[in-house]
């Protein structure tokens, strides 16, 4: 039996609400020695990407635990509530594409449940409200050691909806990639990976040009070329001068835009959805005269 | 001896400031084995109103604790501190309405006592923030055993301040109710319950028409006329088209205005304080020449 | 050994991210028994003068701790990570200034040491994570009873970055004072103490012209006249009327500024590193005539 002595909790529901609290205390009723770490509880409303991506970066570094998710615009319909058992914890949440990442994080899926077992959802389930009344009281269940396979029949990993991958293009010296991210910091995230940047040939110390396209989506580079920026690539704020632009890897291993100092989504204008394209950049040998 | 391992923790002291560790301090210091569950820390400066839905909503959902609240614009006058038991836990504040809406919610005051007893405040208690020097270390010894009835003398209920009724009016086919909350998602929560919404006749499928006034108070309901919207009664969000207009229950008993997929608030302008109107909407059978 | 229970947890972080969360899940793995309490993570991205003054304000109310603190623009520079021993806990962070005040909120500091062991550090190191990677893991390492000594070598306590003071000055029947912070409610606190204002001859009861310069710094007291106030000096809200201005030591012993029942800093146009200036106000004689 294994048992979890950690819920790690990530929803849209905000702080200002009692939300939070009430999933919360469903935990502590049914399993008073389990412990809550808060992921976040600020993703924007329904944005189930955005979810995504926050609980997949965090969730590597928890011990091993229950990981509670609800971004669920779809709450009362028939999309259909999961367990996902990894080799470092279970996830739980709605079917809809936000724990598969984690769940890849995580070591990968190993067996997935639908939530239908009433024994371990609250005795009256709202419809507006899975959260509380069955999200986390399978969390609660899961850490007391319910074998995940008794919250419901399985389902096969190839099963479950998935979100649609980002958009990633390695070129021979370029790079483009959708924004996954805008931390605190303005820090722009990139769906590509340090992989991608080695692959473009983009090394620390070179020179390359950043430019931004909207989500209506450019067909090709030039669509980027009205906004762009000089930029270096570094391995830290500090390796570029104050102010000034810096491609580098980010603790999460992706490839970030940001400006020593200062906040890089806002001198590039840059919301969650947009592209950068990041183009190496030569030394211009046109003659003057 | 009740002993108590959980605190709930509302409050309108936000997370910017050090408020909230400082009286999370206090209660650690005095009674460690207790855990904190935030209820929020978001409530509007001094708004006792919002604060007490917040923590009613919350409450019955934790399991039996004390409960700690602070919104208490009156600290450091003659307003009384007290420590409200019930059947489901202790609510510990000030005296000004607070606490009464959960208390009622945990099954009704069985006992309520004044905070005037020095040993269970900190030695030295300040003029602006009883949060940290009078409430916290109250809920902290009511955790390790202390009886209510020992942190000084009793009050009788109905001498308790109360907050004013929330304006509910059933007619037949007709409901007019104060906006109680607006949540993260927008969605408009009412002072009506799922008895008001049957009362009026209002069943799930019938089409209403929903209307809204300011908090300067409508005397009628031709004063609802000019801002109109259509929308119809179900139980969950998808049970409208995406962008419609839904009224339901919510997982508070509540009746709710909410837009599938977006936020009603924002769509009707609706602010705390304003009333709205729900009539009934018959088929409009006026012929056309 | 010494032993800790609590960590305090200070950062620019925000909580719309998994940051927060990543150092909790390491803290969590490397010591399970710890447990945190978040003093804030809104302290203004790179805003290492504001990180100090909460922390400083919260870290004496909390019991025996590890206190992390990471406001660090330096990450990933040659700025040094240190941890600093006080009667009552551990301080861990960047060797920015961060950490001086509550060292000394706390009794001062016994001993400081440079953080380059790497059996104390994640096995891998990012160049922008430093809160995760080495502070994380260095404050779970002393709450099992590490000694702070076996973090790196020592440094002399005045050999550590400071903070400059901010600007205090009394005068007879005046003073003028930095902003420190403005709370949740809009109350302005200044650097100024309860004995500065004593020395200033300013008692309670007192009248005072109160007025405001920006932090590009009037040279004299001449600058602030055109933005001038009436309040009245007191120990709690409510010894002003609604809606006045008051002057009171706030309960972290510092002076600051206040309305009754609403927010002072929107009332005078406040913003942190402006300052005040305080003048004692004399009834006017000059006849009317």
């Amino acid at each position: 039996m294994t048992t979890y002595g950690w819920v790690s909790f990530t929803t849209d529901y905000g702080t200002a609400d009692g939300f939070v609290a009430a999933c919360k205390g469903v935990i502590a009723t049914i399993s008073p020695a389990t412990r809550v770490i808060d992921v976040t509880h600020e993703v924007p409303a329904r944005d189930v990407r955005r979810g995504a991506a926050v609980l997949a970066q965090a969730a590597p570094w928890l011990p091993p635990a229950v990981h509670l998710a609800v971004v669920d615009p779809g709450v009362g319909t028939d999309r259909r509530g999961v367990a996902l058992r990894t080799p470092r914890g279970v996830l739980v949440g709605p079917d809809n594409g936000l724990l598969v990442p984690a769940a890849e994080a995580l070591g990968g899926i190993e067996g997935a449940y639908v939530l239908t077992e009433p024994g371990f959802q609250l005795p009256e389930v709202s419809r507006t409200f899975h959260g509380r009344d069955v999200f986390a009281p399978a969390a609660a269940h899961l850490c007391r050691g319910v074998d995940p396979a008794r919250l419901g029949p399985p389902v096969a990993a190839n099963d479950l909806r998935r979100l649609p991958d980002p958009r990633v293009e390695v070129g021979d010296g370029s790079l483009r990639a959708e924004v996954l991210t805008v931390d605190a910091f303005g820090n722009v995230q990139l769906a590509a990976t340090a992989a991608d940047l080695a692959a473009a040939g983009l090394v620390p110390g070179a020179a390359v040009t950043v430019s931004r396209s909207g989500p209506t989506g450019a067909a090709d580079a030039a669509d980027f070329g009205e906004r762009a920026w000089s930029a270096s690539v570094g391995a830290t704020f500090a390796d570029a001068a104050a102010g000034e632009l810096l491609v580098l890897v980010d603790s999460a291993g992706h490839v970030a835009v940001a400006v020593n100092g200062a906040n890089a989504a806002a001198a590039l204008g840059v919301r969650d959805g947009d592209e950068l394209l990041m183009c190496a950049r030569f030394p211009d040998l046109t003659p003057a005269y």
